[in-house]
């Protein structure tokens, strides 16, 4: 059986797991206070060019989102998101607990369009009952989208733009970062991206880590008080070096980069496939994650060959099927689905 | 000039301002613990045919939404409502303030479909990952609408259907009961109400109080220690027999539908006189609101003689402006408006 | 039967009832938007002497206490207090349910001390580990207090001055404002007290309206967005001008003083009358509110002829009772305690 | 240099290395859906021996605290804990940042007493206006306290008591249980505990783990919807595996409390190294955190041998100085303790 299920089935990479190994008996102060957090971050700030940013080191997505998300804004505002967004949709009201309103903009193939932006800007200016409503404080965008496609420069710089007229901080959300730079098509680079938005996370449990997300604020100052609110957030790890040793090995020798597009090689082939094999793509990913309209009939003709996630249903009754590659992902297991039989829909 | 701005400009109907005059050297317990409180709450399980329901007598919409809501629900779970729910849009979000997720409907000329409650319900429970996502706790609807539009007996019933297939409480937001019940063509008696829905309000504010709405939860034990959550909410009136005091006046010789029915006779004719001057309905109201396209020139026309609410804007420009009527309504001022200049769009 | 129990047995005083009724059928915006509410704000900024205060007329103590204090704090902030005081007892968290821990101090019959501030932040700063607790953002205090104490003009100097130095904002609850400031002994001025302060409110409720309460922030810009904040706290009247209505007839001719020194007369004669019973304080109260301790004899010797309020309870059984005057009390219902049975412990 | 500092200085034990290498390129579905999990948790049943109960992993102590504390209480209720209660001091206010407020009992050396809660509850419920306080939903305890101490069996069957009578689940929070059951004189066996609360977790991080503590609801059915509880506060980890894998090394083998010994072992050798020094114990501990008094001169004679952790300071300008063992220290570095100056106070 061959597994396309999520980019998180594996532990983490080798390089990885020496590193925590070696370092494993080491004494160091908890809660990022320890010389691999410290060095991981310089190495972040020169890798990405943003030498003020502020760096955290966090253990997954969800809390990630919430403890930035709630420390921009003020405590009445909201985030623009659109509806298909990871916050919006997956992470069981976790921005809302926080007594936050998400304010829902459409979803173009998951991606948020720099127009929709301010159409609902204006109107949200111009109705004169808008302070009964919820004042919007910044605008969260995923890189690469929940729906495998990304953005180019050109888009970010344009949502970007926006953001800063109407001064919301614009953060991205990296969970799959590395696997949105790696794309064959992307014309962003890492030092582009703390020049194309205000904060934005370095996604490291779905692109090698055991766990852990790098939290990049571009400038000081821009959330008060952050190591207190991760703390009250219940974000911040006791033996926070076990972060920082992750992420001083994703810096080293360009690791982080070279496990990302690793997967997107996987994906690129896994795509050729198939295509060859008959699969109908539901939306056309640039990344790591592929999707597919499939029918009853075409699931069980592959169900004992392959597992692959069930993402969503179309109105017709079609599932939308996700396979994932991954750092982890053996280019012989991608090979081995050229060995299914035809599946057309 | 004469006003049609909103439900809420003048102070309270005469009845309730002597009634409020004689009692007001009385002396009595504070927080509803007085006769006129204890009074009114049996008149209204009587006028509403509900002898098992728990009253509660509150300030505003707002607050009483939220105690509702954050009281019925638990902690995680979120509310389905109407994209153009008050909640959802002019409460300056406080249901997510207290935690909890506004889960969307279309809206339907301010309606929820019972169709789209079944269809979001099961795709909800049928997607795999549902466990990540919020819980849906109870549904709201607004009766009527805030788009003037309301609800027949079959489509109440319906609704309520399929909430308790799912065990979901249906709650009745009605800021504006009155004038949804008076409706020329509502098939929904006061007697019918508590058995279409689980809870609802009684709207004073708009209908002829000072300010004031009366919970009415159906059953006992629906919602606990209902009276610490009104404090917790801000909610409880210090000197509460005001409320029980107004309440007491409104179902005392059938007060509350007679003012509510005045108002919806005053729209009515008003609709008439609208039409003849060539307006051109953004929706066929059948309560006190009544809204209207009209362009930058209507307006202008008009900005001499009449003042009224700008609703919301069209996306090619045109206005949706709002007309309401009231307890208050004088019918010789909506003669008056059978004066003004012709204003065709 | 005699009646002391608390200061908000009756309507309002016939001053705000009268011009309730005079201006009732007028036409008016919602939310404030009146000419009365504008009016009574200039009349509140020239008798406090704060000619640059923001000012917010609110319905009741505790949504004003959370909109005030969920609005001046960052939402990772906690508020210091005394653990008597009010938003800590007697307010069923309604300051925890927006997030914030209240950091509590000694209670000094109901006072909080300048030095215990100061060694409450010097030990909390001292602490190697304050960044994973709760930092505090501003002091609340009332005036006078729920044990009817009241600070002094250097007591009040001396908080504000820790206060400044830690640029913490100092919040005075106002519940009874007017009775504090009408104290035989009080040297503190309505134009002292904004210099004395960053924030306060102006009961209204306890002191002769129907309800009502008036924020004081001193400068402007000490909250954001504190109109949606209100909106967000469920803490906005539809009918705004209701408020603006009473706190204008408060503030013409000195209505407000003058009502608030009528109790403090009741309250003096009726503590001499108290004293000669034979009943023992419990506490030296400057204020409305007076306070004996008596045994289940004493309160059984009394049960036919007054009522008063049962506070607390001591360790050895006997009961802290509250006597109450109010602006409405009657002089001659003071008198009558003179006719009552000695009651000596 | 020596260090006493924390429990959770290095890495994880060699076992659980070895598991977590072992296992790190085996494929497994995410959020705990793996056979490691499942395998741990019927370790945990039987070696409690409670069969019935659910078991739930999670990272860290304080959203493990929140997750449970916001799950098992209505959103209105207060949790019961003293004054020293690691919740309501060191974790930045997390509970309150769900809404619940922190209701203090004393602290006795950091153990509650059941005298005192019942003391609390009947005040509680003796007082009339009990309805505008917060209600109480449970009740928390460490396990061993915070303080080093801990309860005797006699002492947990008396508060247990206590909250079965007024229906309050009992929560003991074990981030150092094994610890606690491990010391010399403690009479609760690990079967004894499911026994003695409703609730409780077993301490990964300072015992041994990477990170990971594990939760025990006695009973099925206690907390609704925890899994989604445990995502919506940011609590769920994505490879949930790596909790499984270490949980079941924990409980293989008796790993768990052959660690936990060591660590007591350690602290009993070190107790009696530093009394033969000269420092006075602050408090007499029973488990693996040492306290002792001591002089800023005292400090500075040890400054340049040893680390450890001023803990707080006394009115009398003493700190409090704690000295921790674990699984990790080294036997020779107790030792080494042996050959430092005399260091009386």
């Amino acid at each position: 059986m061959l597994h396309f299920n999520c980019d998180y089935m594996e532990g983490c990479c080798p390089e990885i797991l020496q590193r925590l190994t070696e370092t494993n008996m080491e004494q160091s102060g908890g809660y990022g206070d320890d010389p691999y957090s410290f060095s991981c971050k310089e190495k972040i700030r020169q890798e990405f060019g943003c030498p003020d940013a502020e760096i955290y080191l966090l253990v997954g997505g969800t809390h990630t989102n919430s403890t930035v998300i709630d420390s921009i804004m003020q405590s009445y505002q909201g985030v623009l998101a659109v509806t298909t967004a990871h916050i919006n949709v997956h992470e069981a009201g976790i921005v809302e607990s926080h007594g936050h309103k998400i304010l829902t903009l459409p979803s173009h193939d998951g991606k948020m369009w720099a127009s929709d932006i301010r159409d609902w800007l204006t109107a949200f200016y111009g109705d004169q009952s808008h302070q009964h409503m919820v004042e919007p404080g910044m605008v969260y965008i995923t890189f690469p989208t929940e729906l495998g496609t990304s953005y180019t420069k050109q888009e970010m710089a344009d949502i970007h733009a926006v953001c800063q007229e109407y001064n919301l901080p614009l953060y991205v959300d990296g969970a799959r970062l590395g696997y949105g730079l790696a794309a064959y098509d992307c014309d962003i680079t890492m030092k582009d991206l703390p020049q194309l938005c205000d904060a934005f996370y370095i996604g490291g449990t779905k692109v090698g880590a055991l766990f852990g997300e790098a939290i990049v604020l571009t400038r000081k100052g821009m959330a008060k008080n952050f190591f207190t609110q991760t703390k009250r957030h219940g974000a911040l790890l006791a033996k926070g070096r076990l972060l920082g040793v992750q992420f001083d090995a994703f810096f080293t020798d360009g690791l982080y980069m070279r496990l990302a597009r690793h997967a997107i090689d996987c994906a690129e082939r896994l795509k050729e496939i198939l295509k060859e094999k008959g699969l109908t793509p539901y939306i056309e990913s640039r990344t790591n994650q592929l999707f597919y309209t499939m029918t009853d009939e075409q699931i069980a003709r592959w169900k004992d060959y392959v597992t692959f996630d069930l993402w969503d249903r179309l109105p017709d009754g079609r599932h939308i099927a996700r396979f994932a590659t991954s750092w982890a992902t053996l280019p012989e297991h991608v090979e081995a689905m050229a060995e299914l039989p035809e599946n057309r829909g």
